[in-house]
């Protein structure tokens, strides 16, 4: 049900990002923030989290966009002919902009949490991705391949149509099953604008016990993604 | 299929509240009282529990009702136009009522296991939500975020549609994922009617081991959750 | 899709209970027995592998009968005037036969490890159920009320009709759901044939490390899912 | 939508099971490997993952095959009728391929961790299956009994037609049920494809700290699937 408005749309894509990471920030935020009642959920709870969190954020924006959430998503959808080339540079601007209003709330959300959490690590973790261990090629590789699978799946059971049917909740399915299997690694942005977004708010919110927004390793959850999504639209192709 | 008597609507507004609090209230019992056999299940065990209770509450009710089974949903849907003004305090009291009958039926089914169990804040923690941080307007806030974020969701993707199809599941995916991700704070009640009936049964049963019900703190999970679903509608509506 | 013929709807009934106890006291298996690579996987584990069983009970007998599966479902529906009475004893010696095999196949599954598990309670524990806090009058109305609401909901979501559509994984949904939430103090049998029949399996088969198969309790589990069946029915029944 | 031709159908079933061993070897590494985020997640994950992964490779390769993605399932289609025998052995082949690769892509996706993990059994236990307790009868009588009930399930519900509707969701729920219920014992290969394939590549890799590759276990996953799909399919046919 996508709308003829490029405005809608990036309404819709705004919307839909920003509930996607006020969810799914906030299952990090719920883990890991001290005196949080999920204090310690763990891994599992990180990736049901967001997985719901992409299916809801699907719901959220899919009145108004075919809701991609996620520029890598519409980079592949565009590759494979599926999405207008002249729309891609603003909807991953809306995409990345609905990411940094959605940790901004996620921050008011858990307020009270941050000057309870000593550790700037955790607090970072809450807004944008890092490494389990830091090798930037093969960190590369993780969130390469992770995306690679996101959008060939897509492209194979959606054709892009993300909306129809139950199509968001196979969406939040896939995420699910990519941060279980292959997020161990870089917790998996697989989306640019899941970590620059939030990255953004995490260098110019007054956040208690903030440290550094790690800008070194931002290039990494942008360009594996967009690569991983490319490649992967190019593959599909290549199946007659 | 909401039936056209009044009389039968709040039957099934009260029956479907009366399963949601018996499985989700349910579900803090087995996790919080000593010698259950889900003694410690955690938070993941709380966040599914208490979305299959409201999806089962959403079955249980469809063939009488619309299943809103929370005043804040009902406040939000009459400011969306979708439901009749004059049917709002009606529904509230009955969805009140089904939560109160429903935490006294919990109590009943966990007898044995109040007496076993020695800590009045978990006993009061098995009706009605509390804060991790004692802090009203950021607890305010936090309610008035959860129920913003259900009550636009679900006019994003039911339209107030909540029984058909598979809208119900829907309808508890949502549940789960605001409780993973939003809850870790207040533990979202997001429902008036969820968190006063409890109480109230809190307040006059003779549970063994109880402390006070905490009424200082009532206001929050009212006020918090009807605030952010009227807003939630106003959202909604200002979307061409 | 339900048989004309009894024999082959008794063969229905009598497969889907069997494989619902295979994947039900499988789980509990998993999770209670040493060297299990599941051990200590704990209630969630449980919750969650009760439903699918009870899922893929129903998916497995759908094409031969209509996936009673349980005496107490089989008692509510006569009640309910959607099933003949006099199908009802012969499914119910059906179900329980099907339970007392799939515990068979459940020893033979787990075989080396039950001369590891040096726990008789543990071992009676992954056939038939067994009270947290022993109490007859409250364990019997603990489960009364679970299977109240197991047959309440059976009825108002799917007015008999388990197999049609998705119902066979809202099934699971409601089972699931009552484990979460009611089943902390008695194990939820919810269903005669579930216990009675592995509980006849624990006391014949040759099972390393086994004690008691605790008959003074094996009444519970027949008459509390039966009484709450039926007045579930009766509930139901009273709604115009 | 199964193509006609065979070669397509082979490049179907080698990406399903590609994307199978990516997701669900990966999510094994995932829980497995020192200092992953997910490092200790345990069994629900395990058994979550792996039923995600059988979902996600179903749609992956469902445009182009009929998605077995197990020689036990084809085998047993084959002869329940439902799949031409001169198949049988390309797609078994195709299968097995699409294994070998998926654990090389899971080798890439955690290099960095390899060399952290000391524990070569971990190690081996990403790649392959292996018993909790070593007695060849038994464990082949465990991988009989869980692929028995894995092929009489998919030809209950689905009549050899994965594709249909959400029928991939309920194949991995299956997954799901088995693993939770039967797979504490062997680790629930119940596909020869799963097992050989990484096998294979765990031979030939040059993994950091890996140990040898268990051969003389290898059998087992390979005929006691094997065995109990096909007497899965023939006791399927025995029922009028």
């Amino acid at each position: 049900m996508t709308n003829d408005s490029l405005t809608l749309q990036l309404l819709g894509e705004f919307i839909g990002t920003m509930v996607l990471i006020i969810l799914g920030d906030g299952v990090v935020a719920a883990v890991s923030l001290k005196k949080s009642k999920a204090e310690g959920a763990g891994w599992i709870a990180i990736a049901l989290g967001w997985g719901l969190a992409v299916t809801l954020g699907v719901y959220c924006s899919a009145f108004l966009s075919p809701a991609h959430l996620n520029p890598a998503v519409t980079l592949g959808m565009a590759i494979a002919g599926l999405f207008k080339w002249s729309y891609v540079i603003p909807y991953m601007i809306a995409q990345t902009l609905g990411g940094l209003v959605g940790a901004v709330i996620v921050w008011l959300n858990y307020y009270p949490h941050w000057k309870e959490t000593d550790d700037p690590a955790a607090i970072l973790g809450t807004f944008a991705t890092g490494p389990a261990i830091r090798d930037y090629p093969m960190n590369f590789l993780s969130e390469f391949i992770g995306t690679l699978v996101l959008v060939f799946a897509l492209l194979a059971f959606t054709r892009g149509k993300f909306t129809d049917g139950l199509n968001p909740m196979v969406v939040g399915v896939l995420i699910t099953s990519i941060g279980f299997s292959l997020g161990g690694t870089t917790g998996y942005a697989i989306n640019p604008a899941r970590d620059l977004g939030p990255r953004i708010a995490h260098q110019i919110l007054p956040i208690a016990n903030k440290g550094k927004s790690d800008w070194a390793y931002s290039w990494v959850p942008i360009l594996g993604p967009l690569a991983g999504g490319a490649v992967a639209a190019w593959l599909y192709m290549l199946i007659p």
